[in-house]
């Protein structure tokens, strides 16, 4: 399977664990909304910073903070 | 293997192929700098808009276009 894990880059470099084994990250309004391979679906108000496919892992930013 | 193919979304909603069997996708200044799995180098003025990675698919966006 090729789902990945979704972090939260913070601004001191800390990488923190969203949610796993993300399928689908798209757009909801203002958010981004995650799901992952079991249905579990989490929103958070962020952008997609980088991928690292072959490396299952996909950070975010979050957005105003 | 867990690569995807990254398309450019246009504003009438058509995907145009931008760089096939990637692995990484990072911010490089203004810019996104996509690798292949085989090495192959792009970079384009957009921002990551969606994932769907059991579908091997990245969808990016141009900015300011």
């Amino acid at each position: 399977m090729c789902e990945a894990a979704a972090y939260i880059l913070k601004p001191d470099g800390q990488e923190e664990l969203f949610l796993a084994d993300v399928d689908v990250i798209e757009p909801e309004g203002d958010l981004l909304r995650l799901v992952s391979i079991f249905g579990e679906q989490k929103s958070i108000r962020a952008t997609i910073h980088s991928l690292n496919l072959i490396n299952h892992k996909v950070l975010l930013v979050e957005k105003g903070s």
